[in-house]
């Protein structure tokens, strides 16, 4: 193995999604529930013979199952944390059986708003219900049941993704040895809570969502997942990596005093928008920011994490990024906090990171070394 | 005088609004002119027979002539600066002579894509031209020269006003004795472009847009200004102010798992978009956002700001605020370091104030007396 390898790993090659069906009602957090219910789900590497070497991925606002490697017939579509996972890669699936699962609610194959309601025999639409990363983390359970887990190694995620794992490690401690929390936050900020509402308006409004129910036309409301998705992206990089990035450089050399692309900011945003608004569901988006804005542990224990997370268990990775403005590494040491007033085994590291929210998906050494450290001391442990 | 009216003065009263017309045509920086304009301005106080005591109050993104003091017909409008402006109040009316005026393009009076142009006898609309910082001040220039003033004793402006200050101390060195530049910038970076965009995708992209000629029908695109609102709201308000003010307070006490208000930062919001765009015109904000984007007064000097600023003989007041992310106190220095680089009369304060960006609106009693002191100088120095 050459420097190179050892540096990234290599892909755990081509994947297949596979399909779990669920029959037993789902009790959803809105006081509503699920009778059937599909989660779309991929796995990587072997689980072994005791079954104790198993990592949950979870995503966050607009990923998927799909979390490495590429499919037969789309070579192009690589998984959106294929640099973390792989043979050789920090969560080395040499070691570690992954599973990735599309949330319920999602647009990737999961049963979401544009799955058929078998009550109506129609999209549900509008009328699928307001998932939270509680019901997710349920129904995540229940897939774990299926494939025999009765307990993961770790369960892993940035952002949204992280949230799953804090409340995995709240709501079934036995389940989850270790919880990595990456660029999280316990709940959201007033501001993350205004921008996500901001996306949500630029949807509700947009003349095509109809309510909801705009499956039976040919036409989805782009315009206002656009709006949503540029205004997501600039609260993903932070304003230094955007002045380096693209800074004020015009796309022609000059402005022409008209509203076509001036700025290189201003077509990156517009061609990041284009392509999410042809592939994402508004629907799953407007539930993904509710599900956001939901999470808060601590209000049901008056605001005390510390009480919230009393039940966990789980040794944690928590990491943040300093260039985060989303959620800032402030953030994360709240949590950090209310571990170790609960005296819980937790590991924290603050990256020194320029690019924002983003860095977590990123590949930076120092990230990366830290994880796979954390994996290592994972497989040196007895299940 | 008592304590209270010591810190803040009384109004100015009724105020009347006044209109100007202009018959010479107005080159443009892009290249066009406007042969027939009319500029809506207030002024407050008395010019003094030397004419040495006007002072200039540019606006920003949303505001107009109507700095200070209240309507005859509207008691409640009052003016957008009114705890800055009056008889014993740091700008004070009982020494200076205040001139404010909707700035051409505007939607308070000034000529703007909503007025007729006389070549179709139709709204503009679409065919307005983009006007640009350096236009604004070419005619405020010719609105001094109507009024009889040659020099002002201080230009003044917070924002996208303190970008207009900037450039009439770099246009018209020897008409502006002082700048007061608060809460300014030297350009936008690229995540303030990209927020602009993002409003500016919202407007464009709302149907009910058509392409600015909307005018003939009743219904403007308010979705988009609603949206475009929403964004710079939150641009405007630090992290930490949207905390205390909204933190994660619900409005009816607990969710509802739809998407009717929840939150009150969504209240707020949703309150403040639908007041906005009520009264504001869709093709106005557009053309402000992009004179924001297009100020860059480093640009054709290779981007030296120093060089750019050289022309400038002005004194200069400049303020920043600690919490203001929108334009930083990062920001506000780099126009300090230029200035001084040019051994230009810098006065430099970044005031402690929790409120972001919007601080240069409000009662802060460290930064009106700092303004106040400064007005006090200029009171007291030979014209």
């Amino acid at each position: 193995m050459n420097a190179s390898d050892l540096k990234s790993g290599s892909s755990v090659g081509v994947v297949v999604p596979q399909r779990a069906a669920f029959h037993e009602p789902l009790p959803l957090k809105c006081g509503r529930s699920i009778a059937h219910y599909e989660l779309a789900y991929e796995t990587y590497g072997t689980l072994n013979a005791a079954r104790s070497n198993a990592v949950l991925v979870c995503h966050a606002l607009n990923a998927s199952h799909h979390v490495a490697g590429v499919y037969a017939d789309d070579s192009m579509n690589t998984g959106w944390w294929d640099n973390m996972i792989g043979p050789g890669k920090p969560l080395d699936t040499n070691r570690f059986f992954v599973v990735g699962v599309n949330n319920l609610g999602g647009c990737f194959g999961s049963t979401g708003p544009l799955s058929i309601n078998p009550d109506t025999g129609r999209p549900w639409g509008a009328d699928f219900p307001l998932v939270t990363v509680e019901d997710w983390v349920n129904a995540q359970a229940r897939l774990a049941d299926q494939l025999g887990i009765q307990q993961f190694a770790a369960v892993m995620g940035g952002s949204l993704g992280a949230m799953q794992c804090l409340q995995w490690s709240i709501a079934y401690p036995q389940r989850a040895r270790h919880a990595l929390v990456i660029a999280c936050a316990p709940n959201l900020s007033a501001q993350n809570i205004a921008f996500n509402e901001v996306a949500r308006q630029a949807i509700l409004t947009d003349p095509d969502f109809h309510g909801g129910n705009y499956y039976a036309s040919s036409i989805t409301p782009r315009r206002g997942l656009r709006v949503a998705r540029m205004v997501g992206h600039i609260t993903y990089l932070s304003d230094d990596e955007m002045a380096s990035k693209f800074g004020r450089t015009l796309k022609h050399g000059k402005v022409n005093y008209g509203f076509d692309t001036e700025f290189e900011i201003e077509s990156y945003l517009r061609y990041q928008a284009d392509k999410f608004s042809g592939y994402f569901d508004a629907n799953t988006y407007l539930r993904i920011t509710k599900a956001l804005d939901y999470f808060d542990p601590a209000l049901e224990h008056g605001g005390d994490l510390a009480r919230a997370l009393a039940p966990a268990t789980a040794g944690f990775l928590v990491v943040s990024f300093t260039t985060d403005w989303r959620f800032s590494p402030e953030r994360s040491r709240e949590i950090v906090h209310a571990l170790l007033k609960n005296k819980r085994d937790v590991t924290y590291a603050e990256i020194d990171a320029p690019h924002g929210h983003d860095a977590f998906l990123l590949d930076d050494a120092r990230y990366h070394k830290l994880v796979a450290a954390y994996f290592d001391r994972i497989a040196g442990e007895p299940a």
